[in-house]
């Protein structure tokens, strides 16, 4: 028997990564100071990843997931299927035969990380004793995570809507960490309409009985009925009037009578979604996670958004959907403005609205593959 | 002394109109058989009147309030403003020196027509009683209100948005009745963007603990938590993004900092139009009228939309908003294709999105105008 060659010199922390088939993992990242000045304890972070690292650790891929979402980007024969298919694995515009993908739940989550439905220190579920947290502290945590594992500068950070958000707090915060970005449907700040419809929500969910002051988890009582209702109200937003008239029009659904009390189509449909929704998600992190986008707003402290962006030279590419009624346009097309390292503005033609940035795979692939040969340039 | 000239010849009903200085009057219709079979028995509607009628009671203009309006047009000296001041008046867009302006709450309304909230034959509250309404139950109510008056035949009926349903019903409806018309800011069916929005505020209310099944009149507990979210939904789809974005931006209320428990600017403005309605306005009324709003379809039962439009030779001016999110433009467009008697689309220039129907002033004064034109045409 020969002497195998010896392994590649990797960094300890590597041993940190889940298996790279997109086993769920954990990883442990200590405490997180929060730019409020709270220390937040004994953090973990929920991690997926698919694909191999090489061996300097610089092929790496960070995926960031919006509001709803976590770290399954793609499913398996083993999985359910993840919120991008056909995004990452070998041949994909994420090709993970060139690339190590690494996906987290965000600080904050309730798919692994550590959050308001997560045991505190004491054993007890943090609920309302939560810390409100920001963009920039769910990146400070992911960076701390890949510090840990030994992971000095990102091949690309991706993302959409609230994984956008996370995307431009690297750029901006940590330039120096990324080859290259891409930030897809959302915009620099909040806007008063997004703050206007997240606040609704948030005290929607706050006006179920069930809610009882955020500290529900372990009472039986989970105010479900409010976060379906503020799903109703998201994904209106998340969708365009002309596509919900193709398919839904004011027809009723199926032999249900709208005059009898039944349902219209549409209202169905918008239970549907938030039916699926409770059964996935907790409501405490949905306020806390509206909370967070509230607050996102990549120019505070940082003399404005327009001297944010134009502090970081990160090759980026900018996406936005021509019918987001909640992200309009023109809110990339300032940020595709604002930023030198961006070619131009890239306009993703959909009738979904906000979602297009799940739904249209052609599209975002086109702009996921240019991506990447920015990060292979940059590398 | 010479004696006077004998009066003209006045049908007796006319005597039921209130003074024609604004004051607010009722009249008792008697019952009124519903599309769905039900009667609904010893109907009032209130009842306001600015101008002289006519000796031959041909000079009647019917003003049609919207969702949350009243038959309360406009104020005067000793009265709170209306929804649409400046348009009727002496010297006005609709003239009081040369028409007679009459406007009722609406059936089903809480500002003095019969509704849920008022009293049965029993003397209790309607409450859940109160069966399910629609825009031609509404019509249907203010033709009998008007038959019984005298008045065969409208100079003029003008409204928008729920006002503009009626509008639309009573020239395909009656449309020997109506000399001219303004529909302004609706369309020809409900959509599903505004069948989602609506249903979902419908089930916000419900879900008020304080709802009680819709029985909750004399208990001493409203729902108003629950209509007030449902109006700051609501009012997020009258206004434009661009519109709160140039206002608020994502700027925190007065001296309030939102990462101390305070709120967002938008978010106390939204609060503040919730708490000036749930002042005014009866949330059971609010999910009745909803409904009824649902249920729009001018088309339903004669042969459809294109029908029905082509049905009537009324002379209309068709009004929309550019910029109207809730009401898309294109909603008018059908109407003015698909109305005989239109000349055109008037599109209202207006960053205000679906509101400019009662913020734009001089653009619906040049309708109400052009109306008015038609109606002298057509008397």
């Amino acid at each position: 028997m020969s002497t195998p060659f010896p392994p590649a010199r990797t960094a300890p922390g590597v041993a940190l990564l889940p298996p790279p088939g997109g086993q769920l993992g954990t990883v442990s990242i200590g405490d997180v100071t929060l730019e409020n000045g709270v220390v937040l304890p004994d953090v973990h972070l929920a991690v997926q990843r698919w694909g191999v690292l090489s061996p300097t650790l610089d092929n790496v891929v960070l995926v960031e997931h919006a509001l709803t979402g976590d770290s399954h980007v793609i499913g398996d024969a083993d999985s359910a299927p993840g919120w991008w298919e056909g995004m990452v694995g070998p041949g994909a515009p994420i090709d993970t035969d060139e690339w190590c993908v690494i996906a987290t739940n965000v600080l904050g989550g309730c798919k692994g990380s550590t959050g308001p439905s997560t045991l505190a220190p004491d054993g007890k579920p943090w609920g309302s004793r939560f810390p409100e947290l920001t963009i920039r502290d769910q990146v400070n945590a992911e960076a701390q995570l890949l510090s840990l594992i030994g992971i000095d500068r990102l091949g690309a950070v991706v993302g959409g809507s609230m994984g956008g958000m996370r995307v431009l707090e690297w750029i901006v915060s940590q330039p120096e960490r990324v080859a290259a970005a891409l930030v897809l449907a959302v915009g620099a700040r909040a806007t008063a309409d997004q703050i206007g419809t997240q606040t609704t929500q948030m005290a929607i969910i706050k006006a179920d009985p069930d809610w009882q002051g955020g500290d529900y988890h372990g009472t039986g009582r989970v105010p479900m009925t409010g976060m379906g209702l503020a799903r109703r109200i998201a994904h209106l937003t998340y969708r365009t009037e002309g596509e919900l008239e193709h398919r839904f029009a004011n027809s009723a659904q199926g032999a249900e009578d709208p005059w009898q009390g039944g349902r219209y189509a549409v209202q169905s449909y918008l239970e549907h979604q938030a039916d699926k929704l409770c059964q996935r998600f907790d409501p405490a992190t949905y306020v806390l996670l509206s909370e967070a986008m509230n607050r996102h707003d990549v120019g505070r402290g940082r003399g404005g958004v327009a001297a944010a962006l134009a502090s970081t030279s990160v090759p980026v590419v900018v996406g936005g959907v021509d019918s987001d009624r909640l992200y309009p346009l023109h809110t990339q097309a300032e940020l595709a403005d604002g930023l030198p390292g961006c070619a131009g503005l890239e306009i993703v033609h959909s009738r979904d609205g906000h979602d297009g940035f799940l739904t249209e795979a052609a599209a975002v692939a086109k702009l996921l593959t240019e991506t990447m040969r920015l990060a292979r340039e940059n590398r």
